[in-house]
């Protein structure tokens, strides 16, 4: 291959409508709705055929762009990898990869629940389950590759991409990300692990906010899901996070792109760089004067694959190499990377057509009741009873008052990267193709027997106060008012939560704790249900409303599941994957920390505590745990051992809890958190049933990163605990870990298989 | 000495009134104010002839704890002396050691203006003619070390020490800080270093929280001013911070407190512990299981003596000693550096008597005239007129209003560290034994010919707005209305500023907002004056107030210097050490920040941009800068360059400026300041005249923390930009750094000379 030729395969091209795709009958889409991030200073762009004239990496969001049906899709798919194969010397088609963070971001595909909501259901198989769902519909049209899943640890509530990460802890984004890895995967399609590191501890929350963080924080609580991922789950892919940390950014960081991630975890995918961000390692960060320095930058790190478009790269690359500049070995280990995949993808075998790639579109229904009916599991599995008070479930008759911008607008359950939320604001003519049973509607369904009215008192966001006496009065004429509050997802600055929508506290937006105030004033029990892609401050309405449940976008069947979890015909399932706080101020702070972020100690007039802790859920059962047994609580720093707890349901129907197992270190070389997740099982129990759970610990599991910023096992005691959520742990022990300390290398164990064993009452 | 001997050395005692301290009669204090964090979890303890049978290393807080008068001062400490002089076999006094933080902590003492108010002044030798007062009164009490300056980097403003610090730029801390340094020691006080270093970039904000910070923000933001006041101040003694950077508690950490202060820096002084914090690295921090241990871990680390009691020293060291736990040649390295002090101080002399100490005792006046007009001069200059609208200056006759819990309250002038705040809550019945004039008394001798009515509309902290409607009801009835509103300083929660009163976020403190809301829709024109320890977001405000002002906390002469600055009377001059932000949330973030973290980029909807830019102030006069002059724009790494600018006073009035040099990196090897301050100069100017302002730039000073994280100078090129703030910077040119990347060690050079030359008009 040529040097060309080799660079070719390190780009890609973006074809929106106004870039020459071919696109549906329709109005021109309105420009103030990004999709990315400062998309419209990178409009316009070569044809494809020029783009194409060496070859091409891969084709950027074909079907994810505007509103297609499967059949203009495809055969947008094969008109433009013909016109790849056709524009090069030597014919090789292109990668396709599109976004799909709550299902395949395409018209009229299954919107699933958000990924803070995959964390809230403590159930990687479920998650696995429904990525194995949506790699087999992205795989049957052509796709190669899915810029999923986030795998950043939730570190600033603020953030307003909170709702696309899946929580607060290391070892659950990991668990839960892994299993997204191998679902996806198992289907053909390749997964990216995103974002490439530290994003989401942006300075003030703010999206592309420089981190400051140490390389302590960042090994110990960053980077362990990215390991899992690759390690255990097999990633394909890579995407670089836009922040620095620390002032380098990610996208130029040789040791985080390469060092660690190949030479340590053993990685041998590609490494895609997010939207723009080879340029913008100039013109955000300063790295290079221009975006061909920064090209050069950005390969040498170990970004293989500049997305969405080719700028850095390409011709810049190739003069770079041609001056001398870039040693062309660094385009030859990026190609080799991209080919070998494309290999593994079939895409060099010689009986390739793109017609084939796409053979069993017609028979997909995008949003076929199968997805629908693991979309609604998930649901009624992640949304979160915080407290089911004196109103849940509902009695089911009489006069409910449904209130609130979340109750009528089924948008609402929807995250950002859903279609209708992602690329339909463009549209606003065009309606979403699949159904969105509201929350009204779906208990009007629920609940035939009840009279049930509805006002919306407020909108999501804004000052608009108009509506709140109409929806005061219908509260007051009520047995009952059901308040759904939260956010509507959009981008940059167009939605309460989402990709460059970070908020400044953590009130509810707009005017809707106002409405809540004035609900909880009429005397009327109110059920408030916070329907959001972060958690929000709720100490002013606990206490007063009489009963609280937390939603996280649970997707197009959110609302049949939310009526559900109401009505008590669904068992709540959710834990909680962060903490809600009490208090709208006072960020960041989650509840991985040392002492002195995590306790109320008297230093600080600022209390941590939150009103629900990581890992709370109630059902309408409840459980006890207890019984804690650890055979060998002497283990050697290379040991392992086992901790057993018997859970029970001690109510009187069947559910599932979760039961958790923390780790505690009190005397360490560097401050250790409080406590720290170390393993987590669901179980399903019916009523007066009981089981055994074993976790089976290895000394591994308790290594951190040590002064010398390497990870070892450190000996000493260790509490274990156990119990339901971070707050409510009933079962503690104390394990010596004796003998040397330790190093624990690349080959370490990284995660604490359980077993579920039923017990006699 | 026999090792108990040395390791006495090391510690200290603290005898409140409840632990044999004779004091005053009257009544017990109040234990629900704490002067220092969990301070009851520390009472009790061993009678001074027990904790001094070895000797003693030093005396905590004879002055500052309880008021007294100088000649129960002096009693109780020559008492004292005496005490440990008799209990040991070598007799050697201890150093006496006293809070200064805006001026001695003793009843009776001058309060000047707080740190904060320090950096607003941007005038170092002022601030250092200041300390010399400072020291002069201390040393002629027999004190020979005081705890201050305070040089953390402010870097978020709801920490509650924001007020104790100097300012948001490491130049600028540094350089007053410096200048503190050198006026204490002049007059024979040590000078102590504190928080070394990171305690004010806690997460939250939280007083005592963890610290994410990566190595090369903490050299470059945070250890720059301790490094000026060590190389340059010559500064005696060092403190170490309470907190932990990314999981190394500074007390525990060796590179901190060892290789960069000592082996690098040079520092030869002693290092003291902050108050508990090395049984803190047991309790807190769980680097030890107890104190003992901790003692250990701190000596290790490099704390010479702890504070302010032995607790992890003492005996525990001893015995660890002997048990061959720890090394005698550590005790020996500290108890070396305390002698030497000791030595330096005159305390090993045969002919020092406790007498002999404080023998100029009775010539003191604690809150002498020259005293008072310092902190006249001191809080004159650092009030800043963020705007002057239509108000400014007063008329100085018809009818104002003043109201707000600033106006009348004398206290809400003063810092946490102030003996009225600091200690005085805890004697309800004794009053300041100072003169502290109120704005409104003040206001009233200032403008005799004005009818001036009072109403405070609400408390400082608190829900109470029965007040509002009163004060309402003044401005509606006045020509003006000036509103006073601010903080409270207090301590670990009993105030609205100070040690342990952090902020949840930046909107004003209790229904102060409220208050100014009511005021400003009068249509009586409102001048906002906000007299606070911390910047608070003033958005809601500006537009709508007929004037601004900021005072930071001006001291016992503040309701003088404010009548001064309303009426006309006082230019002012203050400038910005911090933002004052538009909005209440979106914490932290302050000016020195990359290009994502200080412009608004369109990735996030959160604008960083402030409402004042750092450096801002008004006046009664104009000024203009420019022409700005480079002779040489091509520089060597190893050179340096001048940079001239004319600074001209284009009102009709005298005044000063602070003409300011920033310098902007454009590219570089890591993300660096979009601007970063790298000179200043007040310059005094009569009406029409005009000056050349000269800056000596060193190319050292360019230098900053690379990929390997050592200080380096990059060639390339750099842009300089002069002007008024960091917002105001008309002035710009481009100097090229030529040659090798060369590494900027330790003997680099620290500050930018500056000369002013009178130009012709």
């Amino acid at each position: 291959m040529t040097l060309e030729e080799k660079a070719a395969q390190l780009g890609s091209r973006w074809l929106g409508k106004d870039k020459g795709a071919t696109g549906p009958a329709g109005p021109e889409p309105e420009t103030d709705h990004a999709v990315a991030p400062m998309e419209h200073e990178f409009s316009g762009g070569p044809a494809l055929e020029d783009a194409s004239r060496h070859g091409l990496g891969q084709l950027t969001r074909i079907y994810g762009s505007y509103p297609i049906t499967v059949s203009e899709g495809t055969a947008e798919l094969v008109r433009q990898q013909r016109i790849v194969m056709a524009s090069s010397r030597l014919g090789i088609p292109a990668v396709v990869h599109e976004e799909c963070l709550t299902g395949f971001t395409m018209h009229g595909a299954t919107v699933y629940p958000s990924a803070i909501a995959w964390g809230a259901t403590f159930d990687p198989e479920l998650i696995e389950r429904m990525a194995t769902a949506i790699g087999r519909d992205m795989a049957a049209l052509g796709v190669h590759q899915a810029l999923a899943p986030v795998l950043d640890v939730v570190r600033d509530y603020r953030w307003g991409r909170v709702e696309e990460s899946i929580g607060e802890d290391p070892y659950l984004v990991g668990a839960v990300g892994a299993a997204y890895v191998r679902g996806l995967q198992s289907a053909g399609v390749i997964a990216t692990l995103k974002h490439f590191a530290g994003y989401s501890a942006s300075r003030g929350a703010r999206n592309h906010g420089p981190v400051p963080m140490g390389r302590r924080e960042l090994l110990d609580v960053i980077l362990p899901p990215f390991e899992a991922a690759v390690r255990e789950g097999g990633a394909g892919s890579v995407m670089n996070s836009y922040a620095d940390v620390d002032g380098v950014p990610a996208g130029a960081d040789p040791w985080l792109l390469t060092e660690l991630l190949r030479d340590e975890w053993g990685f041998t995918g590609t490494v895609v760089s997010d939207y723009w961000s080879v340029p913008f390692l100039a013109s955000m960060h300063g790295m290079a004067a221009d975006s061909g320095g920064a090209g050069a930058r950005a390969l040498a790190a170990g970004i293989d694959v500049e997305l969405p478009d080719t700028i850095g790269y390409g011709a810049e690359l190739v003069g770079r190499v041609r001056a001398g500049e870039v040693a062309e070995s660094l385009v030859d280990r990026a190609a080799r990377r991209v080919l070998t995949q494309k290999a593994e993808l079939g895409l060099l075998d010689p009986e390739w057509t793109p017609e084939a790639s796409v053979a069993g579109a017609d028979e997909v229904l995008l949003d076929s009741p199968a997805n629908r009916a693991l979309a609604a599991e998930i649901a009624e599995r992640s949304i979160v009873l915080l407290d089911p008070g004196s109103a849940l479930p509902l009695a089911g008759t009489g006069r409910i008052a449904v209130v609130g911008p979340c109750a009528d607008d089924a948008r609402t359950f929807l995250g950002c990267y859903a279609f209708p939320n992602h690329v339909l604001p463009r549209y606003p003519g065009v309606k979403p193709e699949i159904e969105l049973p509201t929350a009204v509607e779906a208990l009007r369904a629920e609940l035939p027997g009840a009279e049930i009215g509805y006002a919306p008192g407020c909108a999501v966001d804004g000052a608009d106060r108009s509506g709140i006496p109409a929806a005061v009065a219908a509260a007051a004429g009520a047995d009952v008012c059901l308040a759904f509050v939260g956010d509507l997802a959009g981008l940059f600055g167009n939605g309460t939560s989402g990709e460059g929508c970070d908020a400044a506290d953590l009130r509810l937006p707009g005017v809707q704790a106002e409405l809540l105030d004035a609900l909880l004033a009429t005397g009327t029990p109110v059920v408030v249900v916070v329907v959001s892609g972060r958690p929000y401050a709720l100490g002013e309405v606990a206490g007063r409303a009489a009963a609280l449940v937390q939603a996280f976008m649970p997707g197009e069947e959110g609302g049949p599941a939310l009526a559900g979890v109401l009505s008590g015909r669904v068992q709540p399932g959710g834990r909680l994957p962060v903490q809600i706080p009490r208090d709208p101020g006072g960020q960041p702070g989650t509840y991985l920390q040392p002492r002195l972020g995590a306790v109320h100690t008297g230093t600080s007039n600022l209390d941590p505590t939150p009103l629900f802790a990581f890992g709370h859920g109630r059902s309408y059962t409840t459980f006890t745990v207890g019984d804690l047994r650890i055979p060998q609580t002497r283990v050697p720093t290379d040991g392992e051992f086992t901790a057993t707890v018997r859970v029970r349901n001690t109510g009187d129907r069947a559910g599932s809890e979760v039961v958790q197992l923390y780790l505690s270190d009190p005397v360490a070389e560097v401050t250790r958190p409080v406590i720290q997740l170390v393993g987590f099982r669901r179980v399903e129990l019916d009523a007066g049933a009981a089981a055994d759970v074993t976790f089976r610990v290895h000394t591994d599991r308790t290594a951190f990163t040590g002064r010398d910023l390497r990870r070892f096992v450190e000996p000493g005691e260790l509490r274990i605990l156990a119990g339901t959520s971070a707050a409510d742990l009933p079962c503690e022990a104390v394990v010596e870990l004796t003998g040397p300390a330790r190093p624990a290398g690349s080959g370490r164990v990284l995660s604490t298989p359980v077993e579920v064993r039923r017990a006699d009452s």
